[in-house]
């Protein structure tokens, strides 16, 4: 589905919010933990630190720090919020929703609170969701939130994976558009499930559930086989940026900024073979890794705070995550 | 959120479907596993039989043949599907998405392919969102598939819960209204996180992985403290009601039908306490038990196979679930 371009749905973005965890974890302690040096992993994975989870830190209050955050550069009191939209990959808790375990975490009541969900793309998803319940009118403020703990299910005897994931949470309120053009004004989703075995936690739901006797330890962790990501990510992205946007596959124009999902160096290598320009991609992976879907509103977090994207901007987001899911958005701010 | 009731969403029923386990379990068996007499056990519950699944069938292949039905019954192709979306309560895997999971079980590669979560209420959820897809021009076709495989996490030894919950799949496949007054006329959702607790399955995400030596196998399992859940219910839901629309919570005026949440017999007896007369009520909790996510869809394939409800007629979804979440939407067939 595209939106078509001259249907903007009007919306702009409050306020954003980051929460991170205290611990700093050095490329070096991650690689010796796999057998390998500091200098190899970080080639390989292009991360120098990522931050994990620790002490009486969870998803749960770094995304309700992420929220406070962002209400706050709203200057918004959270009875403002309509809707809260709990947009992360990984799971707190199977039932009830994140959605209430976030609200619930903030002293949100009486309020919507729900989860959309599309692996590291759910934040892409959550603010199309978010700017047609603003277009349509049935919500004034709508806050996201994305906070993922994904650390504790990594597989150390897979670096490529173990390498590459932090913990983190952001935070993005969003409401009505103040000018004409502002908003959005395109999103597209693409799902090819030939991909889906590419990138996975088999363990923990009703097919492999953990009452099963036959279910293996390693099956609750992350695996991902990073190549196969690559090749049918290379093989569907240039026509999917097509569809978004004629013109994307080869160059930016009208673009001012990218927020790319961080899914990896070699996913960002990606970046330049459609001609865009290094200098105009915003990039966290270095400090912060693969945040799965908090990547996202941590990197738009990270190109507003700077500065590297403003008013009047227009930002691309977008990404490939598990499924193999394409995604991306086009946002004048 | 409330939909202003003049803004109606244009979009119609094309097709619905199911898919049911082919294993019928009669109460006697689960109150035996339970220790107690199938007679106590129905009359506590109001369920004299559920579904199971069986053998090869899964959460997938069920979910999938709902959606192969629903679009038979709408004369469509696999390829007419600008969105499928997933609005089931239990997880299949935790990455990637069962979107994902469930496009790649159908055969559909190339359309965009997600979740929306709210436990019991995801399917609302979803056809409010299918809504807003179809409503601003996104989407023309979109298919909900919401599909449980809840039993294998039952507990035994609750008895409230274990004798309650079914497994099974509907499917619905949503277009463009033909019609003036056709189609979604308000949708409400409170979040009430005080109830976090009622209704949970505590093991499996990030805050109680299953890494962690610390977490109890029956973590893992469906926990549900159903005087708490009724309590809170009987709180919030009438002001929740007349929000939804005035008078809701005295009477049905303007509404043909009302397709419920099959929660539980205590559940559904609440429904009585609004005047709603008993036979506009659908029911399906004596023969499937709750499904969970599935029990609206199921329910309303009922209401519509059967003819109770038709072209023309206004029908009340609503219902609550974990969150505890209170949720409903007024449908013009």
């Amino acid at each position: 589905m595209t939106i078509p371009i001259a249907a903007v749905l009007p919306i702009r973005i409050l306020g954003t919010g980051q929460a991170l965890p205290s611990r700093v974890v050095p490329t070096a302690e991650v690689a010796a933990l796999c057998g390998l040096t500091a200098e190899a992993a970080e080639a390989r994975t292009g991360v120098r630190e990522r931050r994990w989870l620790s002490g009486s830190e969870t998803a749960l209050t770094l995304g309700a720090q992420a929220a406070r955050n962002a209400l706050a550069a709203a200057n918004l009191a959270l009875e403002d919020v309509d809707v809260l939209l709990n947009a992360s990959g990984s799971q707190a808790q199977p039932i009830p929703d994140g959605g209430a375990l976030l609200a619930r975490e903030l002293g949100l009541s009486g309020r919507a609170a729900y989860s959309i969900h599309g692996t590291c793309l759910s934040f892409l998803l959550a603010l199309q969701h978010a700017a047609l319940l603003i277009g349509s009118g049935q919500a004034a403020r709508v806050l996201i939130v994305s906070t993922e703990g994904g650390s504790v299910g990594l597989n150390m005897a897979q670096p490529e994976s173990a390498l590459l994931i932090g913990d983190g949470a952001a935070a993005v309120v969003l409401g009505r558009a103040v000018r004409p053009g502002q908003g959005l004004h395109a999103a597209r989703i693409e799902t090819y499930p030939e991909g889906a075995d590419h990138t996975r936690i088999q363990g923990g739901g009703t097919l492999r559930h953990p009452r099963n006797a036959a279910v293996q330890p390693q099956e609750y962790l992350f695996d991902m086989q990073g190549l196969g990501v690559l090749k049918l990510a290379s093989r569907v992205v240039p026509a999917f940026l097509e569809r978004l946007r004629p013109g994307l596959s080869t160059g930016l124009a009208g673009i001012s900024r990218v927020v790319p999902h961080q899914a990896s160096k070699v996913g960002l290598d990606l970046l330049r073979r459609y001609g865009w320009p290094e200098d105009r991609v915003e990039v966290t992976l270095p400090t912060l890794g693969n945040v799965i879907a908090a990547s996202l509103p941590l990197t738009l977090h990270q190109a507003l705070s700077t500065g590297r994207a403003g008013e009047g901007d227009t930002v691309l987001m977008v990404g490939t995550g598990a499924g193999l899911t394409a995604g991306g958005l086009i946002l004048e701010l």
